[in-house]
C-alpha cells in the first residue's frame, strides 16, 4: 500500500542555491520562498548559517529569515552545523535546524575536514540547545547510497550514523543519496533496515538526479511507506562530486508523479511550475525539470 | 520478484532519428547500428520504410539496411505501415516488422489520417506476408497511457486494441506511452490487462521521457515481470506532440537502473555510453540521457 499522503520539503532555497556562482538577492530568494509557499509547500529549508567564507552564497542567511513573511503552517529550517550558526538560527527564528553528518568516513575528512564521530560530536550541543527552546531537529545522513571518494558505502555504515544521531537526541532522519548513485534495490535495502531504527513519519528520503534514479528511488521508497521527501524547484542544486550533473530531484517531476499515483501533496502543480520558471528566469537558465520544461512548453510565448 | 534479464530493444536508429530535422548520413546511421551491436545490443530497430514525404530522414532505408555488417544473434527489425513498406523490408531483409495502432481515435485520425479500425485492416496482409517469409511482427498500441488530441484513453481501448492486433496474428505487443504522461500506477494497470491476453515474453514497454516518468514507469513494469523495453541510445527522438519536451527514454539510463538492480542485459554500459556520444556529437548536441552525462563529466577532455 502506497501513502495516501506526502509532505515534500522544498531544499531549493538553500541546498539548491548554495552552489550558484553568481550572486542571488536576498530579495529573490525570499521571492522563492514565498512563492514555494503560496503554492503550497509546507516544509522549506530557507537558507542556512554557515561561515560565509565556504559559503558565500548564503551569507544573507538573517536577511533572507527576516524578509519572509511567514505563513501559518509553514515549517522554516535552516541548516546549522554548529553553535555559531545555530545562535543565527535561533535570533532568525526558525522553526528547524538541519545538521548532516556523512556516512562515508572518506567524504566527512574531506568535505567537513572532520571524522564522522567529530562532526556527530559537534551537534550534540546544537541538538541540546534546539531542544530547550522547542526547535525540531532534522539530520541527514549523507553519501548513504555511495562516496565520491570511497565508493560504496555498507549499510552498516549508515546504520551506524543513524543510530548516533538518534542517540544525541535528533527528531527526524534524512536518507540521503548526494552523488545520485543508488537504484531502486539499494534505496530500500538502505531504507527498510532505517526503518528499523527510525518511526516511518519521522524518515525521509532526499535523492539527487545525477544518474536519472531520483524518481524512480522516491517510488522505491513509498512502496515501504515513506512519506517525506527532500526535493528542490526547478531541480536547483548542482552536484559538486559530478562535474556537469544534475543536483537535487526537482519537486516539479515527485509531484507529478504523486499525484499521477493518486497521493495528495496540498501542492498545486502549476502555481509550482511558475515558481521553477521565476527562478530559473532569475538564474538564467531552464529549469533543471523535465515536468516544468514539458508544461512551460505548453503555454504561449510571453511578450 | 524482478526478473533476471531483460532485453532493450534500441529504437535510436529509427524511432529515435526520424524527427531530425537535419540530414543524418546512411553512413552515420550504419556507423550507429555497428556501435549498438557492438554496445550488446541484440534487438535494433534500424530503420523505417515509409513514404520519404512522410518522413524524409528514413528515404535512406535501403541503404542504411544494405550498409550494415549483421552480426549472428540480433535481430534488425524496421517500421512498416503497409504493403509498399513491406516488400521494402523483404527486400533488405529485416528480421522482424513493425506496425503502429493507436489507442486513441482522434489520434489515429490525425496522426495517420485512417480509423484505428482501418490502421488494422492495413496490416493484416503485412502481417500475413511476413509469416509467409518467416518474419516476426512487432506491434506497438501508442498513445496507450494518454493522447495529446484527446487526453484520457480507456483501458479498455487499449485492450481491444490488443486484442485486434493479437487477432491478426502479430507476434508481439509493445505498449507504448507515446506521449510520456504515464505514472507508475496506471501503467501497471494496463500492463496487467495486457498481460491477461499476452505471454509476459511477448509483451514489451516503450515510455518517453517528456514528464520524467519513464524510469519509474519501467521499474513498475518489471515489479509484474515484464522483461522487454523500447529504449534509445543517448535518449534520441523528440516529441513531437509535446513541444520543447524530451523524447524516447535513454539506453544507458535504462542500463544503470538494471544493472543496479542486479538484472542482466548482456549491454556494455561504457561502449553504450561511447556510442551516444558518438551519435550526439553527429547531431551536434549532448546526449538527453542523464547516466550519458554524467559518465561523460568524468572523462578526461578529448584533444
Amino acid at each position: 500500500m502506497l501513502p495516501t499522503h506526502v509532505t515534500l520539503v522544498d531544499v531549493g532555497p538553500r541546498d539548491g542555491l548554495q552552489n550558484e556562482a553568481a550572486p542571488v538577492s536576498a530579495v529573490t530568494k525570499t521571492e522563492l520562498v514565498h512563492r514555494l509557499q503560496a503554492a503550497g509547500l509546507r516544509q522549506i529549508e530557507a537558507t542556512s548559517f554557515v561561515s560565509p567564507k565556504w559559503v558565500p552564497q548564503m551569507a544573507d542567511a538573517t536577511e533572507v529569515m527576516a524578509g519572509i513573511q511567514r505563513q501559518p503552517g509553514v515549517r522554516y529550517s535552516v541548516l546549522t552545523p554548529n553553535m555559531k550558526g545555530f545562535e543565527g538560527a535561533l535570533a532568525a527564528g526558525a522553526d528547524e535546524v538541519v545538521v548532516f553528518a556523512a556516512a562515508s568516513e572518506a567524504f566527512s575528512q574531506r568535505n567537513i575536514n572532520c571524522s564522522i564521530t567529530e562532526s556527530i560530536a559537534r551537534f550534540q550541543p546544537v541538538v541540546a540547545a534546539a531542544h530547550a527552546h522547542g526547535m525540531r531537529v532534522r539530520a541527514a545522513v549523507s553519501c548513504a547510497l555511495g562516496c565520491p571518494y570511497q565508493g560504496e558505502v555498507p549499510v552498516d555504515d549508515v546504520d551506524d550514523v543513524v543510530d548516533r544521531l538518534l542517540g544525541i537526541g535528533c527528531d527526524h532522519i534524512g536518507i540521503a543519496d548526494t552523488i545520485g548513485v543508488g537504484t531502486a534495490g539499494q534505496v530500500q535495502r538502505v531504507m527498510e533496515r532505517a526503518l528499523q531504527r527510525v518511526p516511518v513519519a519521522e524518515l525521509s528520503g532526499h535523492f539527487h538526479d545525477t544518474y536519472g534514479q531520483a524518481l524512480t528511488n522516491i517510488h522505491a521508497c513509498l512502496q515501504l511507506g515513506v512519506h517525506t521527501f527532500d526535493t528542490s524547484v526547478a531541480g536547483l542544486g548542482g552536484c559538486p562530486y559530478a562535474k556537469g550533473a544534475t543536483g537535487n530531484v526537482a519537486t516539479e517531476d515527485v509531484v507529478y508523479l504523486l499525484h499521477g499515483l493518486g497521493i495528495a501533496t496540498g501542492i498545486d502543480l502549476d502555481a509550482l511550475v511558475d515558481t521553477a520558471d521565476f527562478i530559473s528566469r532569475a538564474l538564467d537558465r531552464k529549469p533543471v525539470s523535465r515536468v516544468a520544461n514539458a508544461l512551460l512548453a505548453t503555454r504561449p510565448p510571453a511578450g
